[in-house]
């Protein structure tokens, strides 16, 4: 089962997306250019534009209208993996080698930048200042999670409220935005509006949960980059607090270093894998999803909320 | 004489956009407070602001509708100086240390995205789709510039037209755009509206080739930053395209390398000064300047346009 069957109906307009997006980066800067290009062909889910089509389909649906929003949430995401990468110094994304890697972490950086103006641009075209609020706001958001999860970094006495505002700031609010930003786009009622809002919240908890986990689960070749990655990087994620309950583990956990040896690595995750972490985290995910569900029982029975609906189960259940 | 005697009837107004900036890089994440607020105590001119007020008074001033705009393009000029700083792995800026030497390159990407962001936030309360859609073109332009900045970093067969091209973009256009925003939020007419982004761009293009003199011509401790950097990164501005003419000179200066001993560094800048580069940079900067006077002629007499032309002869003048 691939993502993409869940909104087959919406085909044509998402390769216009994908189409508006190549145009977006587009730059007579050939390092510019390449670099941009590089991130756009390694592919992703464009997962925040379907989020705002589908929602926007909830209410008058306009291509023309609600293209420009998807494109920029879409920018905003990419522009903000790219500045992770810088931080993250990694090597690998989506099976690729990273632009920090390719080129530079200068060239990464303003790659971001490009990106996140470009994202303004299409922003202009949309003569909604409710709808500039609401994404400044989260873009702020997204910044100032960015660098909580720096200061936060192999700080082992954090608390898992620190871990869920940061996913909530990293992740569930550009989501949950994407979800608004379409809604309102499609003139839907403000109660719709609200609920597409928590809709995207709750699914973007769950999804970063799910990411978070699959960091531990998944192998290195499903995953693009190598396992553990997230611990390693000092990122204190859902499946660790539980496993820190473990006194034994807990000292082995915070001994984790940047420079620790790949096998030691792999011994702390066994070790990860053996405790109830996953189950919890899990557990915790799916009760994110069923609030999410919860959201569109209000509304009208659509296809777009059938896609909405199905995503969400699929994100449950994702694999890598 | 110091510029901010040049439009002391602001006073009150500049006194305002200082305090709305700290308020608006305030945060609870202490990170990232700390860096912001390091930068902004290192103070700065604030022109584009000043020049955001004065283009204001050529129409129907009101400091409420125009200090969003005001605080919107410093806190955009600050993004991209932190960003600069990570480029250019700069140690000092103005006198203090910079966020990168402080903290890391990653703190500093982050804290001017982060600036980047509240900038939005400040635009988001503009009404006025013309203003975002010159602005956010604006920034794409800057993003440009400074990915061609690296992209041309030590390329000494370059032309002149690509410094051109890159000051423009990198520092003239915002200027050009505080001008002529300052001049949309007065509600001044449309030829003023186009006369202020002339001013402000020709200023710009002089203020920024003064700023590339200096660099030679200024001592350390005037420049708060070692003389002769922009050469060393690799950074190829006016005086250096001259100073390349004698050709005994130019082989020596396509041998610049960022880890040049600064004895070698201090000798290559004494031959540069004892050719005409400097003032034949100076001459351009000068008819960069009469240009930007001109843009004003047309306008009606009042203390806003006096200050406007004696910041921008200020510029032609100033030693720091």
């Amino acid at each position: 089962m691939k993502l993409t069957m869940l909104y087959s109906f919406l085909k044509t307009d998402i390769e216009e997306i994908e189409k508006e997006l190549s145009q977006a980066i587009h730059s007579d800067t050939i390092l510019l250019k390449d670099a941009s290009l590089h991130l756009l062909q390694a592919g992703g889910k464009r997962i925040r534009p379907v989020f705002v089509l589908l929602s926007a389909k909830t209410g008058q649906y306009d291509i023309h209208r609600v293209k420009n929003a998807a494109v920029a949430l879409e920018l905003i995401h990419m522009a903000s993996l790219v500045h992770d990468d810088v931080i993250d110094n990694a090597d690998m994304r989506r099976g690729r080698t990273t632009i920090q890697a390719e080129w530079s972490n200068q060239v990464a950086m303003y790659t971001g930048d490009y990106m996140f103006a470009r994202a303004l641009n299409y922003m202009t075209v949309i003569q909604d200042s409710t709808a500039h609020r609401i994404l400044s706001d989260a873009i702020v958001e997204l910044c100032i999670g960015e660098i909580a999860q720096i200061q936060d970094k192999y700080r082992f006495n954090q608390s898992v409220k620190d871990y869920f505002r940061r996913i909530k700031r990293k992740t569930a609010l550009l989501i949950a935005v994407s979800c608004q930003l379409g809604a309102v786009a499609g003139e839907a009622t403000p109660d719709i509006q609200k609920k597409l809002y928590r809709f995207g919240y709750y699914v973007g908890m769950a999804y970063q949960i799910t990411d978070d986990i699959l960091d531990f689960t998944s192998t290195e070749k499903e995953l693009g980059k190598p396992a553990g990655g997230d611990l390693l990087q000092g990122n204190i994620t859902l499946p660790v607090f539980y496993a820190m309950e473990n006194p034994e583990l807990s000292s082995k956990i915070k001994k984790v270093h940047e420079d620790m040896s790949d096998e030691d690595m792999q011994h702390i995750i066994g070790e990860i894998l053996k405790t109830d972490a996953i189950k919890r985290s899990s557990a915790i995910s799916q009760r994110y999803l069923v609030k999410a569900l919860e959201q569109l029982d209000a509304l009208p029975m659509s296809k777009a909320k059938k896609s909405l609906r199905d995503i969400a189960l699929f994100i449950g259940k994702r694999k890598y």
